[in-house]
């Protein structure tokens, strides 16, 4: 089951006490990672995370705070001996800032693959390089920039009826082709289905990623019935919210309230303003608002069972 | 007098108990930074040095771990309200690779002018913006890419000599312009030259920065007399000697043997490789080839006085 790290959980520039928001999420031995801000390298090596198994890097969008780690990033990746690809995604029409920054990556022993995802619509992808089940998904949000949300939702093989095959006859080598979901042909000219012998018991694990945005309703849609929401709340202090309006951003009262619309299992906050020296001071409020709610700290981890 | 501080001392990729090699140089409410790689701008505020009064910035070469922290670097200028141009000295043919990095940089309210340096000769320039007095000079050094060594000079005023001009009967109203280097013509038809009131009792103060390159002999004539001498030492281990010839760096037993020939009064080793974990363990046998060495450590500070 997925492991997740939030790296880091700060905003605008990397502080001495604080990294840049970046979240690693680790399953069956490979990884994503989205954002890689100043530092960020120096974070995973903090937090216990291994960056040679990162295989797709989700870019929210190309503001320094969220991109300017990227060099060093793929410079320690091609020291830890890698030459299996690396997939970047990021909003569309960014290649050229993400080439610009690899000016400075002259050494790379492996292909670094961009994919450029839609501003305009939602969109959505397979992984494969990390589990042919996780689909990824994209969605525009509202910032000074183009900016991505991103949701990662991770199907479950179906489970295995050994009683239903057994009476059906199946012999034993068959079992594990209709257990990955395709279909046998067997001697006696009868054809069994997946469907036959499985039964869809395991709910999909979705976690759900958005900074730096204005809040909207379709990002409660976006994260609709996430275990995991982790949102941006740049502030706690409400005085803050014409601001934040002005700038693309929101408070984490209204991280709240999209965590609730969404009926999330768990909200992380993150993305705190270096002005915002204890968003843990807001915790009693924003409880009342959603009582699941983590005032994330650097480092912190989670992995999300059944 | 300038207060120098290391800020970091690692080499390749920072670490989480070593920040990369940079150093700041204070002078008088205005400072020189020579290098900004990956989490510079963190290292400072551990050192407590204050980016606001950075004026110059001189890159030794662009290498990662040299400049990938510039963008974050110039926001977080830009966020401290500066309105004054920065100078950035870079090899000749850099440009294009500081403005490549600099392509996540776009709301800078202050000037950064891109200067390069001869990567074939010696150069130098007076650092207008730090102190009309101080000289920088520029060395080749000899890595794998272009690069270059800095050593700064602080020339300083002539010392008054109140009794000779007192003796001269040179009017008060006029020492200060005398002091400051120019001639002044008295009321009575004399001329009075500033070398008639002033004696020149002052050394310069010399600091030079040499970091990667291979050990030669024209780098102790560059640092020669130098008070502070900061110089790369990949490793201690003679072992490494010919991987350090291979990849353009020197062992610290090589900074020791520079720093002697240069007549330095104090060396400070820098840019210890990631697989040096302990260049202290070092110490003694260094200490007998060149007495008065340093095995820094991050945030090494110093003054340098009379």
């Amino acid at each position: 089951m997925p492991e997740i790290t939030l790296v880091g959980t700060g905003g605008m520039m990397p502080l001495k006490y604080r990294w840049l928001t970046s979240c690693y999420i680790e399953h069956n031995g490979s990884a994503v990672l989205i954002d890689c801000g100043e530092g960020t390298q120096i974070a995973l090596a903090q937090a216990e995370c291994k960056i040679s198994r990162i295989n797709v890097l989700l870019i929210t969008h190309t503001h320094a705070d969220h991109v300017s780690g990227l060099p060093g990033f793929l410079l320690s990746l091609g020291n830890s001996e890698r030459t299996e690809p690396l997939d970047i995604y990021v909003p569309y029409g960014k290649t050229k800032i993400i080439k610009n920054l690899m000016c400075i990556c002259d050494r790379l022993d492996f292909d670094v693959r961009i994919h450029e995802l839609s501003t305009k619509d939602e969109s959505s992808f397979i992984a494969e390089t990390i589990d042919p089940m996780l689909e990824v998904r994209s969605l525009p949000l509202r910032h000074s920039c183009d900016c991505l949300g991103y949701s990662l939702t991770f199907r479950r093989k179906q489970v295995f009826l050994p009683d239903e095959a057994k009476r059906l006859d199946v012999p034993l080598e068959k079992w594990k082709i209709l257990h990955r979901g395709e279909s046998v042909l067997l001697d006696d000219g009868r054809t069994i289905t997946p469907d036959m012998v499985t039964q869809n018991s395991r709910r999909p694990i979705k976690i759900t990623y958005v900074t730096d945005t204005l809040p909207f309703a379709a990002i409660s849609e976006f994260a609709y019935g996430s275990q995991l929401f982790i949102c941006e709340g740049m502030y706690g202090d409400r005085d803050k919210k014409k601001s934040m309006n002005h700038k693309g951003h929101m408070l984490m009262q209204d991280a709240c309230r999209l965590a609730q619309n969404a009926q999330a299992e768990q909200l992380w906050l993150t993305h705190y303003s270096p002005a915002e020296f204890y968003p843990e001071n807001y915790s009693k409020e924003l409880k009342k608002l959603f009582e699941n709610i983590v005032i994330s700290k650097d480092g912190q981890k989670t992995e999300i069972k059944d």
